[in-house]
């Protein structure tokens, strides 16, 4: 089982709340507002028990020391979280208004920067009680937040895909056929499990057509000889995430099968070869795309090549046609290519990369040769 | 272990969307937008594989059919959701602007609901593709949409809440003495699931002080003799939650701890008597504060007295000072007062109680005495 890394100090939350409060304002904004989710648990390593309709509201600006509001039933859990030393606190008590407490930290004209999952309801309430603010979504003004990771991020991104290459590798030994794809998906689970994952997000076993819908989960089908089978799945691990897809074979391939399996195979070392700094997203995409386009099976890639990863499964930077920012060292991000034919079956191969000063490094390490199970 | 009912039908769902749409044509709304979550599933039936960054839109207007876009490689799972045949479906592709497909949906000034938890890159989305629209969060323009549920929903509430009572009763013969919360909180959950839950949300496990933070989860504390403990614990069966918290003691309890117990019994006592139709929430609230407050313990019952739950565990009507939205019958919400009393104990007694005609009827039915453990 690989270890969870140690939690980051407050030191490193006080950088982290820093470093956005100067990039919130090199992009022109007053200040940026973070509820509860992966930005907030970055940010200030606060993460509420759960996200709800009571207002947590960060707000980083040049003007003060990072100031947290919170439910005052939740005041304790928040003075215990690992940045709470660089944070001033506020609350406000059910039956209070708590986007009036929330405009106590604002300014009535400032343009704020805002985290993409905070609810509706929450940017409602801010936006009536100071109409004269604007909003941005975070990744859309600052796509670079926390595309790049430094080394101990890397180091957990690392451990996150060694975990998942684990559950591969033992998966290829459990039996397919003739059990459903839920079977084979919880196995999958347990094994992420097992090797040290603390949360599982996604476990698709797509088996024979249902590997020709890229967003097919698991379900009741019972997997056959013969059928091609996609598995895709991650989780976090140390706060970090995995997502690996590989596509197997139950019993011997047609040649069909391992040609669409070669040509995807390919466009994903292609587009793995073409990661170095200062190549646009977009270039990355269009490797992969190409390979495929000119192996004429371009009109069954249906989806971009690949999202960034970290604290969480999607983030930027996103490897999409029109995506011209440009790759950094210590971005972290999927390459996965995948064909759908649909009705009949479907391939991906997937791995994490990061970009290093001398291209791309891949931190999942298992084989992306087609696998055979029984 | 308690079944599952059966699934909603089409028809429901098409039902579901119809009452919807004339609730926000009434509330002098052009229409309904929802994003993925709860008012998503309970709407259509349809809940993606995972809440993410690309748009997936329902739209309900008086002018049309209820339209819902999606991300193209999430089709087929939106064209097999139990309310696909009540819906125009569209989609659109990575690289493609999803607002700009989701502003042709849409009236350049209308004015919108939208669902709470709609993320705020959603919202922004809207606003920035359609400046003149408008919007308001669904449960401030229409709590009443989800907060009246029918005789088919009350009794999958009615089957969370019987799990619910089962896992307690069972949970009252494991051993607490030298244990960790977080122990006793596992144990919880295996006994939720056990009992037919497909989903534990929260498994609180509050001794000795840690009992006196409302929202304390379960942590490394080990639990003593002496300790006054509050679990507090809930989930989804069916897709319908259960909440419930009793306080129990391990071992012989103090004067003072049975003295704040009997408190908090009466005050909760009284607020279920105080459920009829037509009365207020905050007439629910105030009922059990006065006893509480009378009592002399007013400064530590911290929290308001309860919130709705259905698909959700915290939806309208909420039990709070100043909400003054009459009881229905059909309504579902937890009645919840506590005491608090910082770095000693706490106390909470939670029932989920739904308004019949003729009064309250409690979903939980364990005894509310203080329980003793060993």
């Amino acid at each position: 089982m690989t270890e969870a890394p140690s939690a980051f100090t407050e030191q490193d939350h006080a950088d982290r709340m820093d470093r956005a409060t100067r990039d919130t304002i090199a992009a022109g904004l007053s200040g940026l507002l973070v509820t509860p989710g992966p930005d907030l648990t970055w940010l200030c390593g606060y993460r509420p028990t759960a996200i709800t309709e009571r207002l947590t509201l960060l707000v980083l600006t040049p003007e003060s020391e990072p100031r947290l509001l919170v439910p005052a039933l939740e005041r304790p859990d928040a003075e215990a979280c690992p940045g709470a030393g660089a944070l001033r606190l506020s609350d406000w008590r059910d039956g209070q208004d708590p986007y009036a407490a929330a405009a106590g930290l604002l300014r009535p004209q400032g343009r704020y920067g805002i985290s993409d999952s905070t609810w509706a309801l929450h940017l409602l309430g801010l936006q009536e009680a100071l109409p004269l603010t604007t909003y941005r979504a975070l990744t859309t003004v600052l796509p670079m937040l926390r595309a790049v990771k430094d080394e101990h991020e890397v180091a957990r991104m690392a451990a996150a895909g060694a975990a998942a290459d684990a559950a591969y590798e033992e998966i290829l030994s459990v039996r397919f056929t003739g059990r459903r794809e839920r079977d084979v998906a919880a196995d999958l689970a347990r094994l992420l499990r097992a090797h040290g994952h603390s949360q599982v997000d996604f476990t698709v076993v797509g088996s024979g057509p249902n590997g020709a819908d890229p967003h097919h989960e698991a379900g009741d089908r019972v997997i056959r000889r013969g059928d091609m089978v996609v598995l895709d799945f991650g989780g976090l691990l140390g706060g970090y995430g995995s997502d690996t897809t590989r596509t197997v074979h139950v019993g011997p391939a047609t040649d069909e099968e391992r040609r669409v399996h070669d040509i995807v195979r390919t466009a994903q070392q292609a587009a793995f070869e073409a990661v170095r700094p200062g190549v646009a997203c977009q270039d990355i995409d269009r490797t992969a795309r190409t390979v495929i386009e000119v192996a004429g099976y371009g009109e069954y890639f249906v989806h971009r090549t690949g999202h960034g990863i970290g604290v969480t499964t999607h983030e930027p930077p996103y490897l999409v046609e029109g995506e011209q920012l440009p790759l950094v060292p210590g971005m972290c991000f999927s390459i996965e290519p995948g064909i759908y034919l649909p009705g009949r079956f479907g391939v991906r191969i997937e791995d994490i990369v990061t970009c290093t000063e001398d291209g791309g490094r891949r931190l999942n390490n298992t084989s992306r040769e087609m696998a055979f199970v029984e």
